[in-house]
Order: C-alpha cells, then structure tokens, then sequence
C-alpha cells in the first residue's frame, strides 16, 4: 500500500486500516526482507503496544503525524530499545527517547524499529557493520549506500513512511540516492542531536528520509521543535538564508568526476537538459574550493572528533570494532590540538572563499555520488571506496549548508541515480519547494516498490525567512530606487497587477518622484484601476532598514492583488494625497513615466 | 596640550598647531618618558616625512582623522617599520600596513611609534618585554597593564590622541583601567585582524583607546571597515545585539573576588552607589558560567592556539623567549586534538548556558580587574599574578561580546580604577554611548595628564541595529498587541506625542480596535491634535516580521514627534477613515479607551 502521508491519513479516516493493522502487515513484511540487513532491533508486538494504545484512545485528525510508522537509526535514541550503534559490545539501553523522536511520537508516530547502519555512523557504504552489509533495494549486490543504510532501505521498501538518518559526511544523501528517496541534510542545529550519539558533533545532523519533498517538508516541521538543552541547537529564523527569484539561478560544478562511470555522467547530463528545458538558468562555479573543503573532514583533524565521541569505549574495545571503522578511529589518536585548530583556520578560510557563490547562483546541484559500488568491491577495499563516495558530500555540513537528495531517474542498468541541491543554511524549506517542483520532472515513483509521487504543491512550503513586497514606483525595475531592493538581497518573483480596487497617483513633490498607491472606497463613485506592479522577495531581516528610508507620505500596508492574495507594499497616508496627479488611466508608473517624459 | 579629538581639529583649524609642529613636540616630549619603556619603535622624522607631506597638501576637514596622532602596538603592522611583538630575534620589516592601519592613515591619522608589550601578546602585565618592563602611568613602581601597555602609557602620558592595541584575553582593557582610559574591545571579527600577528587566531581582536568613548567612536566608525580579505571579519550589520530602553539595566556578578584589595571593592562598590543613585536598575547574576569560561583560554586547549601562531619560530627560538612567555607556550605543544575538540564542546556549552543573561539584563558590569600589582611582585611570580588579572576579562571573546572598559574614579592611594561593561556581539556603539553617559559621573578627566571629558553627548552614537517604532493603538503597553513588541525583543525607549498636526480616529470593524493616526492637511481648517504614542527600540530584523502581521488598512511609515523628529510608527491609508470615529479629542488610546469602557 501507499505509505505517503497524506494517502495513509486518508486511508485511516475511510476507517480502511488501523495503525494496529498496520503495523502488524508491515512487521510481517519486514521479516521478508531479512537477507537485506535492514534491522537491528524490529519492534516486538508487546513493545508497539503503548504506542498502538495511546493512538487508538485518539482520532486520525487528532495529531499530524497519527499512526505514521517511522524506523529510527541505531545510533538515535528509543526508550526502552537498545542503542547500538552497530556496535554490540557498545550497545545500552536509553531511558529517554531523543528529543526529535519524541517529538515525531508526540505527533501520532510510531516507531517501527531501530536500523542497520555503518559501524558509529562512520562510512557512506552501509557494509561495515556485524549486522550484516544492508543490500541496495534495486540490486541486491550494490551497496546501500550509508551510514543510514537500514534507514533508507526500510523506506525504499515500503516498510514504513519516513525515516530518520543521521548526516555528518553524507549519511543522509548517499542511501537517499541509491534507493530513489529524498533524504534532507537539515542545516546543523535546526534538528536536536540530544539523544544522538556523536560522530563528529560539531558536525553531526539527524536526517529525513521520506518518499517525497512533501512528506519530509511534513516531518521536519515537527522535527525541528527547537530544543533548548541542545546547545548545538539553532532557532531557524536567526539563519539568514538568501531570497530566491521565482526560478533559482542553479549552479553546478566546473569540473565533475564520476570515476569513469559512464552511466552515472550520462545520467547526470541528462538531468541537467532536463532542467534547461524547463527553463533553469544554469552556471558553472569553479568548485576547487568545495573539492578541497571536503577533504578536510576526513583528512583533517576533524576525525579526532569520532575519537573524542567514544574515546573510553575506544581505548578498551578496539578489537570489537568493525575494522575498517577503528581504523580510521584510531587514526585520530595521535592528532594535535594545532591540527585541530589549524583545520579551523583551512575551513574558515573555505567558508570565506566559498560565501561569495550566492552572488551568483542561488542553489548548487551536484551529483550526490560519483558512482556506485558492489558490495563485494567495497568489502575488499573498504576505505578508499567509501571515500569516493563523499565527494560531493563531505563539505556539507563542515561550510553549513541545507542540502536535498533527489532522485533523478534511472540509470541504463536500472539503477536509482540522484543530484543533490544545496544552498546556506536556513534554506531547507526553499530547497525542499523547489525538489518538490523538480521531482516528478524526473520520476514517477518512489523508493523500489513504485509509490506514485503527488503533483507539486508549492502552496505547501512556507519559507518563513522572506516577504513578498509590492513595489510600484521608483523600486521597479529599471528605477532609481530598485538598488534599495538590490542591495537588501531582494530578488524578482513576479511582474503582476494590483486588484482592480486602487487609484493612482504622483504626488506633488521631488527630486526622487513618489507615487500614491490608494485604495478606493468599494461604495464611492470611482472606478478601481488595477496598477502595475512588482513583487519582491525580500529577507525579511532587511525590511526594516528598507522602511527607515521610506519617506512620509509614503509607507508599507498591504497591497490586494489582481489574485486576491495581500502582500506587503507601498500604501499612501491621505495627505499624500494633496496636490497630487491621478495618473491611474497609465495603469502604473512605468506606463506613466513614458507618457510623463515623452 | 588636548589631544582629543574634536580639540585638535579646532586647533588645526585655527591655525595654532601644524601636523609637523604637533608631532615635533610630540617625539620630544615622548624621549622624556624614556624610563616607562613606551616604545619599541618611535618614528623618526624621515620615517614620518611622507605622511605629513600627505598632509600639507590636504585640509584639516578634508578627512575626518586629519593630523591625528596615534601609536600602534608592535605586534599590528606598519609598513617599513619592523613588527617584533616584542621579541627581536623574530623581528620582521612587514611591506604593507594592517588593514585597520592602512584605513586610520587614510583618514590622516599619523603613526607616531611602534609600542612595548607583553612579548607575543602573552600576558595582562606589561612586564613581559626585553624592552623593559612598562610603567605605570600614575605610579612608576605599579604594572601598567599588558598585553597593549605601550599603546595605553602613550595615551595616558598624552603623546597621542588615541592607540591601537589587541585584546584576546583583556589586553585592550586592563592596562585601560590601569591608566584611567578608555579601552574599546570590539565585537570579533569588526576590526580586520590582516597584518595582526595572532596570538590566539579565533579569538584575537585589534582594540582601541581613547580619551573618551565620543573619540573612541569616531576611531571605530573608521577602523570597523569590512576587510573582505580577513576570513574572520564580520559584517557589522549581520550581528544582532539585543535592543536597549532607554536606561539599560545592567547586571553585576553575584560574587566577587578583589584578592583582598580593599580599595579597590570600596571604590566598585562605590561605582555601584553612583549608578543605583542614577538611576540604574542593577540585578546580581550567578556568574559562575563566566568564571568557568574564563579558565578555558589558558587551562583549556586554546592556548595551543598561541603555539600554532609561531610554531616555527618557537621550535627554533625557545630560548630567545620571555620565559614566562616561553613557558606557557611550551605548555600548548603536547596538547591533542581531542583536547581541542572538548575545549569546543565545553565552550558551546557556555555559550548556551549564559546567554540567557540577556532576558534578564541588557549589559553587565563587572570590575576590569579584580586587583593590581607591583611591577616587581609580577617579576617574582609572573604567571599566577597575571592570572587573577585576567578574572573578568579571560571569557569576553570566548563567548563573543563587545566590551568597553571605562574608567571609575581613583582609589584613596591615587591609581586609577574602572569597570568594564559587555554584552553581546555587535553591541559596541550601545556600550560606547552608555560609557560616553557614565563617563563623567565618574571622573573629571582622561589619562594621567589632566585631559577633560566633553559633556555627553548621546546624538554622537547611531545604534544600527535598533529603529526606534512609534506605536499609538492596541500595541502599546497593556494592550492586546503589545506582546508582538516583546516577542521580537523592543524595549520601550519612551512615551512621548506626536507633533500636534494630527487626526486620531478608532477605526471601524474589529475584534481588535484599530487606531487611525493620519496628519492633517495644514491648509485645511482642521485643528491638528497631538497624540499619545510610545516610541519603542525595535530590532531591525525583526521589523519584517512585525510589520507582516499589520492587517490592511494600516501600515508603517513616518510618524512626526512633538520634538520635531521623524520616526518609524503606524500610519492610515485614506480608506480607513471610512466609518472611523474622530476620537483627537482624547489624545490618546489609553485615555480613549478608559472613556469607550466607562
């Protein structure tokens, strides 16, 4: 069945399912899929059962997320399940849930079980792990992909409706990809870590994965509840993500490596026509200085924060380990602290010779991977491969970054392939929109068992960092004004009409000449004119230098447009009103200064 | 002579003194003050030929520091001049000034002289130097306070009109407190650290002292130009100090520790009375969290910092070191990488932990130093002593806060004594204008050389972070809307009328009663009323926020204020006066709604 969210809603209200039935098909469907490693711990009946109780004392519309099964990577907490981590001699028992996953049961959700995942979150391959290697959900010798491996192939599977990852090198990305997911990389500290054990925690992210950008639009709403004993937490709204035009300028890298695999480029270049058809502007960006940032993750002294994490459990337990994961761990023991404060400088630097992209582009896309790996390949050369892999994934979180995995389609030999959209921090919602309006421009379905996607929604996302502004005088386009807009980062979302309700005027006075937008009486004898105008999107943390430099008898209200929607923009005191010219026959001021200079 | 300032314009401008006559008698009476070990590197005439040049063929008002003399502490750059951080064997003759030095002579100033300091910056003594020990400027036998001690002794002696010196641990503010100045720590990252040798590279700040905050403002608006080069560099404007009312309550740790200096507790106490006298609403802290952070920057791992600064030169060079200096970098080389990472980790948490504060008070207060000592009981334990220096100071950039150390008065044996006061980053010309009030309750004169205080003058200091918002309806305070002001952090400034060109209406429609404050037309013979508003400090970023919520037909735009200003505050467009009520005669909300509700 269709586990999207609002297709199970539905098929809850017509009374067609019961979360009780439910979860009892999807365990018995989980235990099919056993040769592929998804779980470390299923969920047993007796332990649902205080989940099933609390949402049968209630009714589907009760909650947003009632009865939605969702399956929790190992290294984040359950209460009362076992931690592991893929770590058995690691493994305890929480007595609290993580803050995010007791907000996702706060909201109707039920956690299915805990899953598979590289060894301490330490890998982008999914096959270090005692658990068994987790097998991609369209070839069954093709890694998964991970560390979220049992994450994203619960999803894939269709055992499920969403999952949580967690994204320090590309967690959340790589098995989103390689099982034909989204998989959301928030910002850092817009998703509590409370509750998830560090890998590297100035770096570490939980992750969505979810069947479309709706769903994990739905999800991360709840998800990112601020908490406040988390104090790598961030209030979303002191992120200051740029505005976007109604069409993101999307740039990509100059230079790409897919490691000879031909099928990966051809689909990658498809993906790109894709997107030039439909009318995206796209630019390519001299991308060195992420290549070299990426680096520093793993090269850097940064590994010494995977020490730091379970360092007393290292020292004592090295030979219970994974061995490809203790040995990049204890690699790290013998680092600096002038290594460690040295990468500090490399990547402030990065961050700095990076910021300057969002003047020229207003997303990137990159593949998410270059290529993909047989689980057999990667077993013999475990390091170096998974390494490939984080290439365009690496420096994510290191530059603080938002980042998308979505799938693009598939390749010649039937399987997934993706890009990833990422921008600056805060921009999670916006890039979520704008996956949603890509998607189905590129699939059909999702995950391995065909679930439809929906039609785009973009009335979906709220992108709370930015207003929409009415301009209609000297801030057009081409006016002496527009710089204001320019300069606060504004961008152009639509040249449009006010409602047919206003009058329309110059008023008397200069040098800069000011028009008097006025909404007439509905009960007056005076016909409405509808009026030119433009529509910004402006961060909303400019707006109010904006307005200081407003002069009096002008100001900002609300503006009714020709679609009935309102929006901020330039409104009129009445005594602007003195002395002024009715210029509405014009239809704007663009109209008006042609006839006003001709 | 007063080398303030706006004094030495007026002499320049009058024609008594000429750049070269200044700077003449400066040097002069700067060899006389030989026995303080001031500079490491006094200009000679050659030296300073092409700068006056510069000047005789420009005009005393043509650049706002014209003819300004200042001093430079040696580990800031100055081109052609060696840098030694006061150490000879690493002396080096740098090509190109330091950014903020480049921007000061640009601005006319003249650099008079390379000052002593604790050697590498390491250290709060001034003793620390093979150029001497420095001296303080009110007693020969006392410590002048270090690292910036040469830059503070030539100001306080008066051989120039301000100085540059640095601040990672409190360097720009105790030898301020030490030497009856004025002592600026910028928020991080305002002042370019280019062509600043790092001691500690995330947390060094460049800091300035003046005579007086009015000076100190006017050398920061210029010396606070983006450096685009500088990877730490900070756009002022992306910081978000909290808004201030009208009197800032100011906070004071619960506990206090002067080292059984009995004078100077009585004289803080004494500072205490003067403000509780003011006026000032004073709350205690539990200021543990800042003690605690303060030990982090020499017992934690940043000190490691300090070797990576100069790794090279210490490997080969130990001992051609200060051995105090020596000594504690020696300390930072065995430090690892996991020690740095907990360092990080224990400050993320202080971060969280006391950045509470700022819903509790606006700034905080704290003696600058707990105690000073004798020149020679520093040289007989010179690293604990220089620790209890540190007491109030060691945290400030660690937490990231602006800070400004202002003088108090004089203990009963004659040294001068101070306070600082923080708060949070980006808050530096709030902290300057709050000194420039306090300044002359305290003291009557700068320096040691009786120079006087300019009368306060609160209209010198543009805050740009806050714009001050006149409400007049349901948002003034008790009323239904008031909540929306508080919520995004405006503090009441005052309540004041608007100029009495005005109609008040009660609009028509609800449930929330909207006020109608529209300027009437003063050819009309309608008689304008002046109207109650309150005028609130508001944070420009949140001012979008705010005014999406303003429903149609209001909006914001100029308010005029019965003391003939202009502010930000609720506006009317023509169609709201529709069914309103003319309710001028109350002269206000407040008094209209007691008359509506009788």
């Amino acid at each position: 069945m269709n586990l999207t969210l609002d297709t199970l809603k539905q098929a809850y209200a017509a009374g067609k399912i019961t979360p009780r039935s439910l979860v009892k098909q999807l365990l018995a469907e989980a235990k099919t899929y056993q040769d592929h490693n998804i779980f470390i711990h299923l969920l047993s009946e007796a332990e649902l059962e205080p989940y099933l109780t609390m949402l049968e004392s209630s009714h589907v519309n009760s909650m947003p997320l009632w009865g939605v099964p969702f399956v929790i990577k190992d290294n984040i907490d359950l209460a009362g399940i076992p931690t592991t981590a893929a770590c058995p001699a690691f493994s305890f028992v929480p007595e609290k849930s993580a803050f995010v996953v007791q907000q996702l049961i706060n909201a109707g959700a039920i956690p299915l079980g805990k899953s598979n995942m590289d060894q301490f979150a330490t890998g982008l391959v999914g096959t270090r792990s005692p658990y068994g290697a987790c097998h991609n959900a369209f070839d069954f010798d093709k890694i998964s992909g991970g560390s979220s491996s049992g994450s994203a192939l619960a999803l894939a599977l269709n055992l499920c409706s969403f999952s949580l990852g967690t994204d320090t090198a590309g967690s959340g990305r790589v098995p989103a990809a390689f099982n034909n997911l989204i998989g959301l990389k928030p910002s850092k500290g817009l998703l509590s870590t409370s509750g998830l054990l560090p890998a590297v925690r100035s770096q570490d992210v939980m992750s969505i994965f979810a069947l479309n950008a709706q769903d994990a639009y739905q999800v991360f709403e709840i998800a990112s509840t601020y908490d406040k004993a988390d104090e790598y937490a961030r209030q979303e709204l002191t992120l200051t993500p740029p505005a976007w035009p109604a069409k993101p300028v999307i740039g990509i890298p100059d230079k790409l490596s897919f490691y000879n695999d031909e099928l990966a480029k051809a689909q990658f270049f498809d993906t790109l026509a894709t997107l030039k058809n439909l009318g995206y502007e796209i630019k390519e960006i001299n991308f060195e200085p992420w290549i070299e940032t990426a680096k520093l993750l793993y090269g850097g002294a940064w590994v010494a924060e995977r020490y730091t994490a379970i360092s007393e459990f290292f020292d004592a337990h090295e030979s219970d380990m994974d061995p490809a994961v203790a040995k990049i761990i204890a690699g790290a023991t013998s680092l600096s602290a002038q290594q460690a404060y040295q990468g500090n400088y490399d990547l402030q630097k990065a961050q700095r010779l990076t910021q300057a992209v969002w003047q020229k582009v207003d997303c990137m896309l990159t593949p998410t991977t270059p290529t993909i790996f047989d689980i057999k390949a990667v077993q013999a050369d475990p390091i170096k491969l998974n390494s490939v892999l984080g290439t365009y994934t690496n420096f994510m979180n290191l530059l603080d970054y938002a980042a998308v995995a979505l799938p693009t389609g598939f390749r010649t030999d039937g399987l997934p392939a993706g890009i990833t959209l990422f921008s600056a921090a805060g921009s999670d919602r916006q890039l979520l929109k704008l996956a949603d309006q890509l998607h189905t421009e590129f699939v059909n379905t999702a995950g391995a068992k065909q679930t439809p996607l929906p039609i785009a929604q973009p009335e979906h996302f709220n992108t709370p960092h930015h207003i929409p502004l009415a301009v209609v005088g000297a801030h057009l386009t081409g006016f002496p004004l527009n710089g204001q807009l320019i300069e606060r980062g504004a961008k152009l979302l639509k040249t449009t009409k006010t409602a047919p309700k206003y009058a329309f005027y110059e008023l008397a006075g200069g040098p800069i000449l000011k028009p008097g937008l006025v909404k007439i009486n509905p009960e007056s004898d005076q016909k409405g004119a509808s009026i030119e105008v433009e529509v910004w999107s402006m961060p909303k943390q400019h707006l109010g230098s904006f307005l200081a430099l407003i002069p009096s008898p002008l100001g900002l209200g609300k503006v009714e447009l020709i679609d009935g929607s309102q929006v901020v923009g330039f409104i009129c005191e009445p005594i602007g009103l003195e002395g002024a010219t009715n210029i509405s026959h014009t239809g704007g001021w663009r109209n008006w200064m042609k006839e006003r200079n001709a």
